[in-house]
Parts: structure tokens; sequence; C-alpha cells
């Protein structure tokens, strides 16, 4: 079938550029189209803000975004992780109490084994008990990467596309899932098998809510910040060694402008490091992505291991694992694989876990092919602070990594999920 | 806080154009980056395609979208309206047998009560069972308007976007559920309340599986075929009221060459109007769309009648009470009003239905409200083939407008849901 493109418009409406191509020309009777193509681009645009109080009284950032309803109520809805409430809700209250705001605060009691649909669908359901007007009533979600996930998907998916506003409370939220577009929720035994991107219109990066974060958690979180460093930025590697343990004690708040400094460094080098990887990729047309290190076996090894393992321990025993095969490809020299290795202790991440045997490694590689379009695009480390991708890691490869990484991780990987500190 | 734009990079890489802006210059370690701004754009581009058999042995079409998987075969997962495939199954499965697929055909019993997420969820695991590539193994579905806004969805969301191709069967799916990007499900009693935009690679229209739809359902899509008509094109109006009845008794198919043309430019006509409308607007940035005319009320009028009304037996009701309120504002006059009102009949459509009455309107017009950002943004057709748009109707208008329509609408009126053919 021959397409003629002897109709085509090209008109800017709304902040949209769009196109329709047919086949035939202006409709009349006796002609016949066969077919029709159209063409459109989607401008999508978001802000990731640093700031020292999301909550500041004299701040309206959070509510610059939307408007007023149609009889002049500022009107938000508002989805808050349980735990943060409890800790920091005064403050988030007298905020909106302020500033006027007629608002829903809706809770979660929150961990990785209630990112599912039907925590989705009860945030949807108490949207609609609310009421939310389609483009102008941001919701507003305060809470960690788990619950910003859920909360984006339900964005996306209330009216087709309601704005969301977020507010990470967890290291995790703020040097990760609070910055790119990807929403989602685990379903049938995968890690985020049901998603979406979509972009939150503002992102405020408030360090002052991990003052109150388990110090797993703020371990987990230094896991994301490690496979940025390893990948791509060696200076930020150079920091989590010298300064990671400091950074755990003080949960990046710092009684010193030097610690304060260099707690708001390590953020913002994290930050910077991956919107640089998702700006020119932001739907991920481009498979192979650096940004993926850690979360080629990592997805699998969570599910199972689910509630055992955080998410970034996850990641972090997959990077030990792919770090150790880097080493017998010469990617990594011995001391860097050393270095390496060292600052996950440091970082309190675990380097070892019990689920990694052949079948488990076997079936996370064949998922994680499937997800990236037949390939393997495995990124793996070359030294420390630059990434390559392969294609041919095969079963024996991964037994000898995973026998290397055995002897490498004990004593600690005796004990199991966490390491020892070192005595 | 002021935003420098020093650093802007612009670049095109996997076909998207993307571009991070933020306030500091390239990161060194004494700088402090308050902000980044993200923009990128999305290309989309989909086509729909006129076809006499999308099982054309000899064509391709179907499987041209896609590849194989990294061993070498081709497989496909398919969804199939249980009704389609009890009728037009052998046709179907002979051309994946003959083109060798390995194909997973999973059927779903349709109505508009199983459009909801459990529907949903049931055809994400069968095809987490079936295991499909990310990219390269489009999702097929061969159905209605219900399976096609279902899978639509299923699609977006699985692995957060795998491509989908459609054969729409019935006459909504063909001139309209399969013509845009709207996918969704009911949810909570509200008609579409969860969905996305997400375009279809491909789309092929074959007027063939009419030939086996209910007589009602024809109406049905009718109803579609009356909007586009009564709100800018005078000649399909025109086509409706001379062959309509005919095209209902024909199916669509047509014995003689001059059926055959009839029905082809009706389905072509009525498409490319909703594609021309569609085009500039495909996000719906512009709240004001007129072919949102007949879905101010239906929406909540179809989910309170469900399942008595159909989706289309909804949207003509909603037409039949605005082109008399229309009337009443003398946008149409009253030739054109009976004109309007006597096509309906004519398609076999319900012009009246018990649920319009006053507290039922009102709440279908808040909710409307809700969706068009604050404003009614109401369509109302002036004439015959053309439409404005009200902010301004009210609860005493309304009331005068259901009591026009019950005396005008009556005898059928009395009986009820369908309208009772001329005498
Ligand atoms: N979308 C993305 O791009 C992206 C990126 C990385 C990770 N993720 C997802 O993020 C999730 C992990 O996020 P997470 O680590 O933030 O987990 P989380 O949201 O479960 O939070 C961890 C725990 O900390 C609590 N908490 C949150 N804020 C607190 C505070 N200020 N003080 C005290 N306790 C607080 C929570 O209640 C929870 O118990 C995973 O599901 C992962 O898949 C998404
Ligand atoms: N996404 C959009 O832009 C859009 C536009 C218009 C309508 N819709 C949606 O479409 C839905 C209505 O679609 P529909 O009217 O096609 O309903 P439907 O999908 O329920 O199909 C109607 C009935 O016809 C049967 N059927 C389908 N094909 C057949 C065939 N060839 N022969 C015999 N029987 C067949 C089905 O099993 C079903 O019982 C509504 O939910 C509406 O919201 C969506
Ligand atoms: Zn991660
Ligand atoms: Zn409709």
């Amino acid at each position: 079938m021959r397409h003629a493109r002897i109709f085509m418009s090209l008109s800017v409406l709304g902040g949209t550029m769009t196109e329709l191509v047919h086949s035939a020309g202006l409709f009349a009777k006796s002609e016949r189209i066969d077919s029709w193509r159209v063409r459109a681009v989607k401008p999508v645009s978001y802000e990731v803000r640093v700031c020292d109080d999301a909550f500041d009284l004299q701040s309206t950032a959070l509510l610059d975004v939307g408007g007023r309803s149609a009889d002049g109520r500022l009107r938000r809805f508002l989805v808050i992780d349980q735990n943060v409430d409890e800790l920091h809700g005064e403050r988030i209250r007298k905020y909106f109490d302020h500033h006027g705001v007629d608002y829903h605060a809706h809770l979660v009691r929150v961990d990785e084994t209630v990112k599912d649909f039907d925590t989705a669908t009860g945030i949807a359901q108490a949207i609609d008990a609310f009421g939310i007007d389609r483009r102008r009533e941001p919701i507003i979600v305060i809470g960690g990467g788990v619950l910003m996930d859920i909360v984006g998907l339900v964005a996306n998916l209330y009216r087709r596309g309601t704005p969301v506003l977020r507010v990470p409370t967890t290291l995790i939220g703020l040097v990760d899932a609070g910055v790119g577009v990807k929403t989602g929720v685990n379903f049938n035994g995968h890690k985020n098998r049901l998603g979406t991107y979509f972009e939150t219109s503002l992102t405020l990066l408030d360090r002052s809510f991990l003052s109150t974060v388990e110090r797993r958690h703020i371990s987990n979180g230094l896991a994301e910040i490690l496979k940025m460093a390893l990948i791509k930025d060696v200076r930020l590697f150079d920091l989590l060694e010298e300064h990671g343990s400091r950074l755990l004690d003080i949960r990046f708040q710092g009684d010193t402008a030097a610690e304060q400094r260099v707690a708001a460094e390590v953020v913002q080098r994290a930050v910077h490091g991956m919107l640089e990887e998702l700006q020119p990729n932001l739907w991920e047309t481009e498979l192979e992505r650096v940004v993926d290190y850690g979360h080629t076996f990592s997805p699998t090894i969570e599910m199972h291991a689910l509630p055992a393992l955080l998410h970034g321990e996850a990641v972090c025993v997959d990077m030990a694992l792919t770090t150790v095969l880097a080493w017998r490809r010469d990617l990594v020299d011995e001391e860097q694989r050393d270095r390496i290795l060292e600052v996950m202790r440091i970082l309190e991440l675990p380097r070892w876990h019990d689920s990694l045997e052949p079948g488990l490694l076997a079936a996370a590689l064949e998922d994680t092919v499937r997800h990236r379009d037949g390939k393997q695009r495995l990124p793996l480390p070359v030294g420390i602070g630059d990434a390559t991708f392969v294609n041919d890691v095969t079963a024996e490869e991964l037994a000898v990594a995973v026998a290397d990484l055995r002897r490498l991780s004990s004593p600690d990987a005796v004990a199991g999920l966490r390491p020892v500190a070192a005595a």
C-alpha cells in the first residue's frame, strides 16, 4: 500500500506540536483513504529543586504549582508516609494550615510489601472521595521511594493524568526515586512490573527529613549513590570512601559547615549525575543505561528475598557480584576491586546474599534480557568512575563470580544478610 | 530563587530531543546547584489503516511491527474477545499458523461490567506466563472498545510500555475507540476513571467483522458517528439520514458496489473527522473538545444505568438532551432539532432514559467540570455540522430541557430504554 503524503499539517496548539498525514487529499465522496498516520510530540518539563525546608512558612513553592478551584478555594490532596507523619506531621500540617489550604492527608503505612496495585487503588478511592480538579489541584506526596512510585502511578492514571508534586523523605527518595519519571508497583512477584513514565512537576529535595531515617535506610540510599560513583563519578567515590561512615552517623545533617557541605555535595553530585543520564533518555528509548548498573540481578534478588533485603541492599549485592565479574574480565584491577568492596562495608551494605545461586541468577538474567529487548546490555564498571556494556555473560562466568564473591565477602558473608562492622 | 540558565544542552538521541537546564555551571566542589529543570519531548507516531481483511494470508501487516525474539522465534501474545473468537477464531488462528507464529490467545468474555482493573491484571498475569520481549513483541488485541481500552492500558503499564496492535471488531471500535490514544478502565463507579494516553503502533480497520455484530451494537456505534456528523460534518449527517437504516440492516457490508461505497464512506468520514480533532490535541491539553459532545452527562448516565445502557446509547441520550437545550438557546432551529431526533430514531437509538432527573444531571455536570478543569466547556451543536462551547448551563435550564425532551421523545420515551420503531 502506497502512502502518498499529499496532506500534511504541522501546528502548535497548547504547547503540543502535531502532524497528521494521510494518504489522500481533503476528503471527498469518491476518494478512498487507505491510511492515516498521526504524529505528535509531547513536551515534558519538570523541576527538581534543593531547599533547606520544604515546609518553611515563608515559602509558597509547594503551592505555586496548580491553582485554586472554581469556587476560589485552595484544595490539596496529600499522601503522606505514616512514619513521616508521626515524625514530621506537625510541621507539614502547620504549613498547609498557615496557607489556608483545605487539605486531606491520606496516610499510608509503607514498606516494599505494600507496593502493589491495591495500595494504589486505595489512594485513588480516597482522591475520588475528596474530589480534585483535573489540572489545577496537584496531588502532593511526602514519603520515600515506595510511596512516590505508587502515587506517581496513581497520578498518571487518575483521569489519565493529574499533576503531582513530591517531597522525598528518604535518601533513596532524594537521590533516585524523586529525581526521575518512573512510576510503578510490584506485580505477580516481579519488581515494578506495572508502571509508567510520568513527570512530577516539582520535587523539593529537603535533606532535613533524613535526620529521622533509620540508619539501615541511610545505607540503603548510599547504595544508589555508590552506583553513580562507580559508573561515572570518581570524586563521588572518593567522598564516600572518606566520609561515608560519618555521613551515616550524622544522617546527612552535620554539626559543622564542613560536614554540611560534604552532605550537600554528595546529594547534589548523585542527583546531577542521575539527571545527566536520564535527561537524554527519559523514556528509555536507549536500553544501554549506565544507571542500570546494579539492577541486572537485583530485581529478582530483591523480590526473592522480600522483605529481608531492601532495594539498595539488593542493588549492592548485584554490584559486588558484577565488580568481581568485571575484575575477572580485567576491567577492574585487584586494588580497585578491594576498594569497592571495602566502601560497601564502610557504608554498612551487604555484599553477599544466600540467594546468589546459579538458578536464580540465570532466571534474573533471562528476565532482564526480556526487559532490555533481547540483549543483556549489562553495564560493568571500568576501573572506578567509568562503565561499559557487555552481552556475553555466561552461566559459568557467573558461577565463578559467585564463588569469588563468597570468598571475598567473608567473614560477614557467613552472617548472611548484613555485613558485620570491622572488628 | 533565580535560575541562571548558564548550562543548556539540546541533543537528539534515539529520536528523543531533550534538554537539561540547571542553575549552575558544570559542577565543581564549591558550587551550589539549587535547581535542575529537565525538558524533553516525546515523539509519538501511529497508523490507522483501512483494509478489507486484516487476516488475509497474503498480508504481513500485523506481523511487520516488532520482530523476532533473540532465539529467532516469532512470538505473539493475542488478546481476543471471546465472542469474536467463537465467530472469527478460525480465520484468526489460520493467519498466525500460516505465518509460523508461536502465539498464545488469551480470551476474555467482554461487556462493560468487566471493564475494570481485575480484568487488566488477569491479562498482565497471562502475559507474564507467556513472557514477551519488551520492545519487539507487540501485544495484539482483537475486539471491541472495551477490550481495546483495557489492553491499551495493560500494554502501557506492562514494563512501562509494550507495543500494541489493534483490530477493532465493533463499530465503536472502528470509528472511535480504535482510532485515538485513550486507554482506561472504570473505577469506583466512575467511567474510565483510571487510564492513560498510549498510542497503538498500528490499527487495522476491517469492516468485515461487523457482519456478526448484534444490531443493537451497530446502533451503538452509529451514535458516535452521529456525534461527528452533528459537530462537524453535515454530509455525514445527510448520509446517516438517507442510509442509516439500511446500514443497520446490512451491518456495513452491502451487496452492491454502491452500498459498499456508502458503508466505507461513513466509516472513513467518521475516522477522518475524529483524527482531525485528535491530532492537534492528542493529550487533551486543550479541554474544549468538540468530540466531547454527548459526553458531558453520559459518563454518569452510563455508569448509573449499567448494564442497561450501552456507551453509545448513553451518548445519544446526552445528545438528545443537549440538542433540545441548544434549540432553547436558538443555536438549533426547530426543523433541525426534529431532524436530529428523527435520525436518532432511524438509527434505533434511545433519546430518553428515566435517569434523566435533576439530581443525577447536576452530579454529572459537577464531575465533568472537575474533568474539564473547573469549567463546563460544554459543546453544543450549532445547526447541523458545527459546534460551540458554553460554560453557563444552569439547573433550571436543564430541567426545562428534560421536560422538553420527555415530551418530544414520546411515545417511545414511555417504553423507556429502547425507542420503538415507527409504526
Ligand atoms: N522511580 C525510581 O526511579 C526509583 C529509583 C530508585 C528506587 N525506587 C524505588 O524506591 C523504593 C525504595 O525507596 P525507599 O528506600 O525510600 O523505601 P520506603 O519508601 O519504603 O522508605 C523506607 C522506610 O523509611 C520510612 N521513612 C520514610 N521517610 C522517613 C523519615 N523521614 N523518617 C523516618 N522514616 C522514614 C518509611 O516509612 C519506610 O518504612 C523501591 O521500591 C525502589 O524500587 C524507585
Ligand atoms: N478509547 C476511546 O477513545 C474510546 C472511544 C469510544 C468508546 N470507548 C469505549 O468503548 C467501549 C464500548 O465499545 P464497544 O461498543 O465496542 O463494546 P464491547 O467491546 O463491549 O463490544 C460489544 C459487544 O460486542 C461483542 N463483539 C465484539 N466484536 C464482535 C463481532 N465482530 N461480532 C459479534 N460480537 C462482537 C463483544 O463481545 C461485546 O459483547 C466503552 O467502554 C467506551 O468507553 C473508548
Ligand atoms: Zn534502584
Ligand atoms: Zn464515546
